[in-house]
């Protein structure tokens, strides 16, 4: 069973976790593990208390194809500093890290974003809150998420980007469905399914 | 505090309650509580490990303004029934009902959907599931999310939708900050913002 591991410290963000999450957990061979400081319950911004499965210091132990770091309001606090060595483990196991929302700045602010294209809520903000360790402007998008190797970063209302670009990485089932599961739930329903009709009609006319 | 209570049974969809627990949980005066069969921890499809704030039992002891329904995979089980007199409760006490996903088919089968325009994945599948307690099928609308009075019905890609029509039912702030609110997550950060500039660009006209 290949794990995912979700980062989640105090009054993390919901909706970014969410919809990633529950798609991974449903994929025959994928299982979502969450991690967190401590093994007592943690609270999502939504009031919710979550009990995670694994600390920091056991994730390290563990081997794991994917380190997603969902946003929230503990990421410039201490707290975060206890994810540095889970992060490294990552780097070391050429794992996927996908980081969203205010998770970005956290890698901003350990070197992490200077070599590759990615994003954040906001550059300025990016860039004030890492400092010296951050170099990277240069390579900086103004997207909903963006994948380049097995980085991906996304802005805080790019859950469903952010998903995407890692159910890719991970290459849990071909691209043409993956895309499929995306339009089902950035169009809902009724409009994905007009997608998919004007789509076959124009493959039909080609 | 209001009090917001959402209802999560074993294998809840974890993308149907992220967006509106965030958002109201966050909302001055407002609290979320998760209620559930007993209080030890239930799992979400994405396998995360959530502790219930009281059980139905408990719930049905407090005042509340709106019942949240969360889909998921255990409304046709007979866990479902213990939800029964906590649904009664929030009608004696005029507070929203929301349903989203297979919630929707369990309001079905208590014979809620009768009175008032409503939706659901599939009209067919609920038929099927509610029996002869379903007789509301002149009252079905293919689309995202319905509110008729104090009833709100979604589908289960409609996350977003079901969120806002829960934030206007209990008219959270003006109707316009909720509007731009589901763009800024329908839509995505850059696209609400150049809708936002379009709008304003047609009020100068007009």
């Amino acid at each position: 069973m290949t794990e995912v591991l979700f980062v989640l410290l105090e009054e993390y963000a919901d909706w970014e976790a969410a919809s990633i999450a529950a798609e991974l957990n449903q994929l025959e061979g994928f299982t979502v593990k969450t991690v967190s400081n401590e093994k007592q319950a943690i609270h999502s911004m939504g009031g919710f208390s979550t009990l995670p499965d694994y600390t920091f210091v056991e994730a390290c132990q563990k081997e794991f194809a994917a380190l997603v770091l969902i946003g929230g309001k503990s990421w410039r606090s201490d707290k975060a500093k206890e994810v540095d060595a889970l992060v490294e483990k990552a780097k070391q196991q050429g794992a996927v890290i996908a980081a969203i929302c205010d998770a970005t700045v956290y890698l901003g602010s350990i070197g992490l974003l200077n070599d590759q294209k990615h994003t954040s809520n906001q550059l300025q903000d990016l860039q004030d809150y890492a400092g010296a360790n951050y170099t990277g402007a240069n390579q900086y998008v103004e997207v909903q998420a963006i994948r380049v190797d097995n980085l991906i970063t996304a802005n805080g209302t790019g859950h469903l980007e952010f998903a995407k670009e890692i159910l890719l990485a991970l290459q849990v089932k071909p691209e043409k469905e993956i895309e499929q599961w995306y339009n089902f739930y950035k169009l809902g329903y009724y409009e994905a399914i007009k997608q998919e009709l004007r789509n076959a009609g124009t493959d039909h006319i080609d």
